[in-house]
């Protein structure tokens, strides 16, 4: 019997999709990556999973784990191959207020997750634009990041536990709500960013947070990215860690905000070659408090910061929001980025690099030789969670030809000042050329030696993450 | 020529002990372990190391990496092995206060990596007993926890980068400084708390945090456990995360620091269930500022919250440290754990154990209808991490014939509760039987996979961490 009658032997009840029903799994978000999946299947249980995994083994059929589809380098790209869909997986079955735990299976939505966990008082910190269709699955397989990862780390720092399906269905049950656990070899961290091609997470236990009880907002502008590391490590002290982002955006972005929205009131009169969208957040009901002055008490702690920051010169300018609506529209200038880098007349080149904090100012001033050189009509667009180093430099150049050029030339810059051509979005197939241009032989020959153990007959998420290996 | 004369020839400059000098690394630090090395080699770099373990491939012969020696599992056990002692890698090559990293070697002792951080007003958090004598290497092999864990989190959370040489000698160059990298599977993670049995660490890049400007610290009785645990909760978002250490002690074990002490002043007159240490420690200037009482602003926080869980009946009774005197009294009752736990007229058993939050007090009631089942003599100890859901129980039987007995009732009501029988110590040659009890036959191949895949002829720290498998 071929694989799919199998499948459907086994699995009757398990949607099976083929030809025109598999259209959304066809096409990756980003538009790059275009092919048409064998079929697609989508199991409710980690027992289908297993089942399905036994079969394709058998069989030697190629599968590739799919989630919320909002990946950006190609990761679910799986042309004839099986497409296997958490997205029916979607149970949350606790949230728990006392141990500040959530249980969930993989493809539960991230916006439904911090729902859920909002409901009672606490908050699932990791937030990003796509959270409306990003599942848990794939923001662990991905080790997504966001704009609170400087207060609560990657998604790999707020999971306790996984629950993994490898390659031979065998179910890897490492749902751990345990803080500490010194048990051999770190599995889940090795699944954990593997982008599925080791296992397919099927569920997780998430740590929660409470809810913040007040936060305050404001717009900076520095004279320089120097100038905006030492606010951040002077406001991080002066709130004892209350920052919970700092996000960078350069004149030329502030600008192409303004054209795009005309009538929003932007923050700054002026132009700054920095600014940054702060915020802190607190649990603490006396930061909460109101002072003398009517403003809450941790507003107070950031003006105080601020006007001392001022006259240090660190600061040239700031604005704080005075109200929620203040702050919605403050957020909506930084969460415009997709649209002000992506949606333009000419393709755009991500780059998703991370760099040291004290080679970012380097990096920008080496951008500004370097690129011209490459493409003199080349234009750039930047914004960056600056307080982790991750960087996203957009360039549109005047050709697609000049798209590996323009990778190349960055890429080796990063590399020079000791960053990484991949912080948060990962590999995938769009960043396999990076990989064997960058990473080292030992940590790839490595990655090879670990994926053979795990998956000798390479069916999961075949020719993703490592690229071919010279031999 | 034999494998020391060409380790001599190819290192002339490199310590090479055999017989005599080879003491310090035949006994362990519990006792438990004796053997007599083949050798030991003391590198001073990371191309020595590569060098040694070029030859120790080609040979095939044993390799044991040791730091300190006080590893608490048997980690370093080397009979007829060769040890490779980091001691001499001791290097701190930077500290960066603008940045906040510090780069070491892997020899360099954790009590001098802090203070080289303290001179720069910043901390490297991870801090315990053995801090005197545990390397860097030695900690990350390890991922030690300690008394900062429920803060800063285990040694893997604070590191950002490694270096490591393989089994063949092959560099693997992980050392990025960066706090976002997602290109390729976790390697990091993978050598962290492998106890060196895939790769040896030769270098590592490390978080530091702002060195605390004030701390506040104080012992507080519950009636149970489960009170405690909602105090703690209720503290951590009253002082929005400012609590560093919540470590719990039971009535016996005040007792019997008084009865050891009986000079020094206990915190309480009256014997409590619980007993907790609770410091919270902020870096804000404000939380340093004086109330017009004159205490801390961090304290007064402290202060009011006791009072509101006092009411609520959920803390009984409660002293906060007038003075750094004070406070190392305090400090020193918890640090008394090892001499109030070890050092008895017979052996003990130590149980590090991990449990999910919720079940730490059922773990307590089944322990105390259980133990008595097994050894109606037998006496137990426990101080625990409390906020991290870490446990350290450790019984005295009434004859050493019981100990496996014991171990395998506390283990098998662990597993039952969902924990984990080491949460911090690793497994080393103590825990292999445990292991083989607990760990998922899943999770045990997988790690026997990799460890092929890696170490294919087994040379590196062999029969450490994971049991011999049922084929």
């Amino acid at each position: 019997m071929n694989f799919l009658a199998s499948l459907a032997e086994a699995l009757p009840q398990t949607p099976l999709l083929t030809g025109a029903d598999c259209a959304p799994w066809v096409k990756d978000w980003t538009g790059a990556w275009t092919g048409e999946p064998m079929a697609v299947i989508r199991p409710s249980s980690t027992e289908e999973v297993s089942r399905i995994m036994q079969l394709a083994h058998a069989h030697g059929v190629p599968v590739v784990p799919a989630g919320g589809l909002s990946g950006l380098v190609g990761g679910t790209h799986a042309p004839d191959a099986l497409v296997l869909s958490v997205d029916r997986m979607a149970h949350i079955h606790k949230i728990d207020p006392v141990t500040r735990v959530a249980v969930a299976q993989a493809g539960t939505i991230l916006h439904t997750l911090r729902e859920a966990a909002a409901e009672q008082g606490l908050q699932f910190p990791m937030t990003f634009g796509a959270q409306g269709s990003a599942t848990i699955g794939g923001i662990l397989s991905t080790n997504a990041g966001g704009s609170n990862v400087l207060k609560y780390g990657n998604t790999r720092d707020l999971c306790l536990g996984i629950e993994a399906v490898l390659p031979d269905g065998t179910v890897l049950d490492l749902m751990s709500a345990l803080h500490k656990d010194n048990t051999g070899y770190a599995l889940k961290h090795l699944l954990i960013g593997a982008e599925g091609t080791l296992g397919i997470i099927t569920a997780a236990t998430l740590k929660l947070y409470p809810t913040p009880r007040i936060r305050t907002t404001g717009f900076l502008a520095c004279a320089s990215l120097a100038d905006a590391l030492t606010t951040l490590n002077q406001l991080q002290e002066a709130s004892s860690d209350a920052v919970e982002a700092f996000e960078f955006m350069p004149a030329n972005y502030m600008a192409a905000y303004s054209d795009l929205h005309p009538t929003e009131r932007a923050p700054f009169e002026a132009p700054y070659p920095v600014n940054i969208l702060v915020e802190l957040a607190s649990t603490a009901p006396r930061d909460a408090a109101l002072s003398p002055e009517g403003v809450p008490i941790l507003q107070d702690t950031f003006e105080a910061s601020l006007a001392a920051l001022m006259e240090d010169g660190l600061v040239t300018d700031a604005v704080i929001a005075s109200n929620d609506t203040q702050r919605a529209a403050f957020w909506k200038i930084r969460e415009s980025a997709a649209e002000l880098s992506l949606h333009g007349p000419r393709a755009a080149i991500i780059n998703d690099i991370a760099l040291p904090l004290d080679e970012i100012p380097t990096f920008f001033d080496r951008m500004a030789v370097a690129l011209p050189k490459v493409d003199a009509g080349a234009t750039d667009m930047t914004v960056a969670h600056l307080g982790d180093g991750n960087i996203h430099y957009t360039v549109r150049p005047t050709s697609p030809d000049l798209k590996d050029a323009i990778m190349a030339m960055v890429e080796a810059e990063v590399r020079d000042l000791g960053g990484s051509f991949s912080a948060e979005h990962g590999v995938g197939l769009s960043k396999l050329n990076s990989m064997a241009r960058h990473k080292p032989a030992a940590a790839l020959a490595t990655m090879q030696a670990i994926k053979n153990a795990i998956d000798p007959t390479g069916i999961l998420n075949a020719g993703k993450v490592i690229p071919p290996l010279e031999s």
